[in-house]
């Protein structure tokens, strides 16, 4: 590290790897506000060289050829680097990054949450003790500034309830589909032009993305780490059309939504993300577009609403240059991120599908024979749930009937058994499309 | 400061100045999380004495009488109390006795943001000088993280736009005028009532409460105190059941909010508390009943908006406790809240009311007489002010009719000039009720 005279701050080098479209905007970003990090830390946060795929492509951010280069580790290792951004992506490259900066006594800042999600247990533990920061700020919505409000913030609260939409394409592509009765293909297809969609689709589409997401929020609420196979992951691919119009119709709107809740009488957790009709009067259900938007049920604070910009160059790019200023703040002795918490499974385990109760939305094909609806009532009615709503819009030229149907409460297990049963009913097309319900006023 | 073996965790001593809602509730929470403070800060955090105005008046807290007193100097000068949270309310007693706890090397939190308001400036610095912390979170918007989010996780941003509703109780009058129709004297009865009204009622309906909050936003944005004088100020008095009605013809809702604009072209600020008509797609419209909600425009992050419960005991002592955390971890040497930063008037000063420009909303009682609203329409257009809407709704029983006008974009003095004229047209019978309209979208 640089040892300068009192009169010129000391400087700080920073490292980034990838220089993709965070890396580029906090590149420019540390740049352009270079005036304000001498006053606020005593120091000069200077970034200082980047690692690429290609030294060829264009780039909208201008970095002089000799600060590139393609080989990440010589970054890692540069003695002259005193910071790493890690904003490459993908796990194993990155996991071993990270570790090599840690072990070289360098603070790292993530926004990879796939990495956090797969090994953040592992690397909070080098990075502890290695005695150096590890900023993940990034890693989750984006902008909004959820990690730090869950662990500084928020710190007198428990949370029986997160919820949010933590995975702005897929939000892209619902309110497009909602407002202007677009169809999925020609959104999605949209959606890939303007850039918006990962090249492993089934992070943004099948839910994946906001899972990593939901299980590093679940972390920091309740300091375990849940496997991402213990999460109930459901993507947007099938949601209709139709499905948006029956929701708007139940004064709803259907959202892609991460749900972590806790019950403190048994110390139970669940971490699921999963498509849900939210009444329209929530925030989460008007938060529109590229948005992200988490609701914190904390049980001294009451209810928070935190929205804003969940990705994107700048948005993303302004969580890591907080992080890092946190991390420079505890190399200088002045602060450190909080203690994180880690729990025995006595203190805090995962609940089972019969304990998450919830109401839901079930839409069937059917053809129009009679006592049609009585077979699936009775269906219903066996594993013990009870229908709150019914409607059947007849399809045109004879296609199949849509059957929807809304129940009271019941859980996931049994309503997961009656959606297999009634896959078997004669005169049920399809699998049947469900739903959850989600009424954050009726959880309590 | 008690030093005991490793075994035990270290034991800090929290005095409450102030044992009204807020303290009780720091009370409570400190004691019911009291598992939770040797995990995350390796110390405990024990609620140990506690001032009152009178001993003998019934509480909801239990606490034992012996930690009671009347002499709040004596919790401040007692040796084993270690840290002090301000929650008297009022500003000369509270400053003083502030001052003597820096001056004995203690920490402070404080949801005061009257004395924030109008010494904060001499506080901050008395604070650094003596080494300790102070606190503020509490101060405003209850238990949203405001100014840590403000101070902290936005570092990277600059702020051309910060509003909202910084007042729970006018907004809870406004909301409930809005939705039930009631008169503004019987829902301030209700909310009198329900202990929601300060016993100084101007700080709730003249928005000098959202004045004091809006000013430490300012400063915390913009590194500049502004003199509450040099603020404009208007409540909520002034707003009709017919405005409200006539607002939501216009698409919009009225809300009280604090508004923090920067000119970064001449870096000149406003800082203003007023009714505004507010389109209603905007999270801050929606945001009713005693909540707060925050719009904050960073040149980096975007708009990142946050919600939430801005009044009462237990978000309040949620902020409280999330400044005792941090102060505490500042004690340890691994944190101390980030510095402030002062500017010279040369890098940010007040902008003039020329520089502020906006759509504004009148409503003139007038008699019925031929040619008035060319009388007006002359008035506004020698000021160069055009008009966007007009409306006339006559009164009943041979009253005013009621002339409702929307203006296209002017400035705050033209239309200030121009309402002194209209009051004194013939015709005119009443001093003009003038709103702001604001949409955040049209600012920039």
């Amino acid at each position: 590290m640089n040892i300068q005279t009192q009169d010129t701050p000391k400087v700080l080098n920073v490292g980034i790897l990838g220089f993709g479209t965070v890396g580029q905007g906090t590149w420019k970003h540390l740049l352009e506000n270079g005036k304000f990090w001498p006053k606020i830390l005593g120091s000069q946060l200077v970034p200082t060289r980047a690692s690429v795929r290609s030294l060829e492509k264009e780039r909208s951010v201008e970095i002089p050829s000799d600060c590139l280069t393609t080989d990440s580790a010589s970054i890692v290792n540069d003695p002259e680097i005193d910071l790493i951004c890690e904003l490459i992506g993908g796990v194993e490259e990155a996991k071993e990054l990270t570790i090599q900066a840690f072990a070289q006594g360098k603070s790292v800042i993530t926004a990879n949450k796939a990495l956090i999600c797969e090994h953040g247990e592992e690397l909070f533990r080098l990075a502890e003790q290695a005695g150096v920061g590890y900023g993940f700020e990034a890693s989750v919505a984006g902008g909004i500034p959820i990690i730090k409000v869950l662990r500084e913030s928020l710190v007198a609260n428990d949370f029986p309830l997160i919820y949010g939409i933590l995975n702005g394409t897929s939000n892209y592509i619902l309110t497009r589909m909602e407002k202007e009765g677009a169809s999925f293909e020609e959104v999605l297809g949209d959606a890939r032009e303007l850039g918006y969609v990962e090249a492993d689709e089934a992070l943004d589409l099948d839910g994946v993305d906001a899972a990593h997401k939901a299980v590093i929020l679940a972390y920091l609420a309740h300091g375990i780490w849940v496997d991402l196979n213990e999460v109930t992951v459901e993507g947007v691919r099938r949601i209709s059309n139709e499905d948006l119009a029956a929701a708007e119709n139940l004064g709803c709107r259907i959202k892609l939504i991460g749900v972590i809740r806790r019950n403190f009488e048994n110390n139970h957790v669940s971490v699921a993300v999963h498509p849900a009709l939210i009444p329209v009067e929530e925030t989460i259900a008007r938060t529109d577009g590229v948005h992200n938007g988490i609701c914190l049920n904390g049980s001294v604070v009451g209810t928070v609403v935190l929205t804003g910009r969940g990705a994107g160059q700048d948005p993303t790019a302004s969580s890591v240059i907080s992080d890092l200023v946190d991390v420079v703040k505890g190399m200088q002795g002045l602060s450190s991120m909080p203690k994180l918490l880690h729990v025995s499974p006595e203190e805090c385990s995962l609940a089972s599908p019969q304990e998450i109760a919830g109401r839901f939305y079930l839409r069937l094909s059917v053809d129009d024979r009679p006592g049609q609806l009585a077979k699936v009532a009775e269906c219903l009615a066996e594993r013990g749930i009870s229908l709150a709503t019914v409607s059947q819009t007849p399809h045109e030229n004879n296609q199949p009937a849509s059957l929807i149907l809304t129940t009271h409460q019941t859980n996931e297990h049994s309503i997961a058994q009656a959606v297999d049963q009634l896959e078997q009913l004669p005169g049920v097309m399809d699998k049947p499309v469900l739903f959850r319900m989600f009424d954050p006023k009726g959880i309590f």
